[in-house]
């Protein structure tokens, strides 16, 4: 597995969306947005994907050079239509009007139609924090999971974000699936030839199943908490509301009319809304109490449930981001890891688009 | 088991408030939150704890004449002092302001603290329903709950709150405690002499027990999720935001610092904050959509979910909220039922502030 620098791969990602046709300051936030899902240890979302995005705009579901804006407002709300952009790009948009209407009116909320995937749902709500704000993301996303008690497939992963500014701990940036595991962790058990636990996902009749494969034969992934005896659904309540606040609250496609991330799979007849949907908010700190005070008791909380007593020597509790933060540390120092198939796919993105993935690479560092 | 007549309940309730000494308004505020627990179901959180907010008034720890304030604000955000009333009393007042606040700018937020247990989190969510609003509760509470790795107890039960306006269906209400159960399902199942699943409690050292007891005995609730494998951190990030969202940015008391309910546990020294804190929050429908449009979407939502194939014929998919309407439809209509040591509390209850329990009871219905 090859080590590749983070920001020659940004440079090179960006090189492709501009190659797209987007305007070079936003295939940068693109390419940043992407990578910084490698760099955090979220493969699955991250450069790996980038041929899934190409393949969409090659169908028209993605729009290089979209013209997004706010379409209804108040001083504390607004819905933004992202029209078809990528939500790399759409998500951020709609994250500094969030900002801009909490450095006014202490708060601000925006909901997003008409949007595709977003890349790492804590990539936008990080920007909150040199702002001394708590960042929220939330998005809907493909249906692969069902309600409890269903068989059918009516909610995505659907993430959730908030980052809270910190004054010396580093931030406590919070950012899962409302799903008991994501995606990925079943394509890594595959890879090892390992179950899945009970709990993690049912097959087509609804029955658990500890078959790594069972989305594949008609299965779908279960809400956080699994079973009704483990309350899965309250994960089934928090994947709804995000739904709800995404897609019904913006205009964009909700439920099991959410648009799939693969070009494969047709989009839904008779569609509900635009898009996919997000949501976006900032709340700044200093609206409800000094930001020094605030950040003071952050500290003194993460101190606290850091030195708490653990169940034993060898584990430590964590703090929201803590393996994030590392990963991405050590990422940007060693270079990220990227698996040949990856990297083989690159290549070819770039021989599409008359650029060469490994040039990016030859310089000395 | 008697059944008595919620409007009865409320009227002794009332009067064991104004007895306490409370504003007549808010002795009656107050008992209309405490009872809607019993018709909504969640009976541990209804007159079955009338004695425990009475004990707290004895000891010092409840203000019966409380000067709720605003003591910072901006026009979508406010902080609260509850001056040490009760929480179900300074709840509505903070929600009464997150709505002024959405009626104004689009949404408003408004973090309490200086407060006490508030009831059922969903009563004041509940509040903005009227008003074509989505309503936001939270509130942290008694450290019964250790963070994954952990066997200190540092969260409560931290419970979460959203409901949302619909047009032809019945409202979407989540209310949900962030552990995988509440702590009255650990009670039912030592009343019926069986053990509690994996994944709900650990004993005093951190390990996973289906011991009913184990809280009795030093252990703790597990956050929802339960175990790391089926992703108890998650449920963790969930308690954690609570405790966050409504006391670190408000002022008051969190982690192992949220003051008991029980008075018979002493305060912790070297208090963080000032009492209990919650979060309140209000968004404007028609902030975001044209309400009708977004209520129309939610009959859909609701539909689409509610006649989806269900994993066997004798489940069907349910609303968050279904339950608990349903469960107060029938109480409203044929009484609340209370166990006999209840309905003896309740009229010793009485007797300590001169009235007749009973002869609430006494006019033919």
């Amino acid at each position: 597995m090859g080590l590749f620098d983070y920001k020659a791969l940004q440079n090179f990602v960006k090189d492709v969306f501009i190659q797209m046709g987007c305007p070079s300051n936003e295939a940068e936030e693109a390419a940043e947005v992407l990578v910084n899902a490698d760099l955090r240890g979220v493969d699955s979302h991250g450069v790996a994907r980038l041929h899934g995005y190409i393949r969409l705009w090659e169908e028209g579901r993605i729009n290089a050079k979209p013209d997004i804006k706010i379409i209804h407002e108040t001083p504390s709300t607004a819905v933004v239509d992202g029209d078809k952009g990528l939500g790399l790009v759409v998500a951020p948009f709609a994250m500094r009007i969030a900002m801009e209407k909490a450095e006014k009116v202490g708060s601000g909320w925006v909901s997003v139609k008409n949007s595709n995937h977003y890349g790492i749902a804590g990539h936008h709500s990080m920007m909150a924090l040199d702002k001394d704000m708590i960042g929220w993301s939330m998005t809907n996303a493909s249906p692969l999971v069902s309600p409890t008690f269903s068989k059918e497939r009516l909610l995505g992963t659907n993430p959730i974000s908030i980052a809270i500014p910190t004054k010396n701990q580093p931030p406590y940036v919070a950012d899962f699936a409302t799903t008991t595991v994501a995606n990925g962790k079943l394509e890594v058990l595959k890879r090892k030839n390992e179950e899945a636990p009970l709990g993690w996902v049912q097959d087509k009749d609804g029955k658990g199943t500890t078959d790594v494969d069972a989305l594949k034969k008609g299965g779908s992934m279960l809400p956080l908490g699994g079973s009704r005896e483990h309350s899965g659904h309250k994960g089934y309540i928090l994947g709804s509301i995000v739904d709800i606040f995404s897609a019904v609250l913006s205009g964009a496609n909700y439920g099991p009319w959410a648009p799939p991330f693969v070009s494969f799979l047709p989009l839904k007849e008779n569609p509900v809304g635009e898009g996919l949907g997000h949501f976006l908010g900032a709340m700044r700190i200093d609206a409800f109490r000094p930001a020094e005070d605030f950040k003071s008791h952050m500290d003194n909380w993460i101190d606290t449930f850091r030195k708490s007593e653990t169940t034993s020597e060898n584990d430590k509790v964590l703090i929201p981001g803590d393996p994030e933060r590392e990963m991405s540390a050590d990422r940007k120092a060693n270079g990220i890891p990227l698996l040949p198939p990856v990297v083989e796919n690159l290549g070819e993105i770039g021989k599409k688009f008359g650029l060469k993935f490994q040039d990016y690479f030859t310089s000395p560092q």
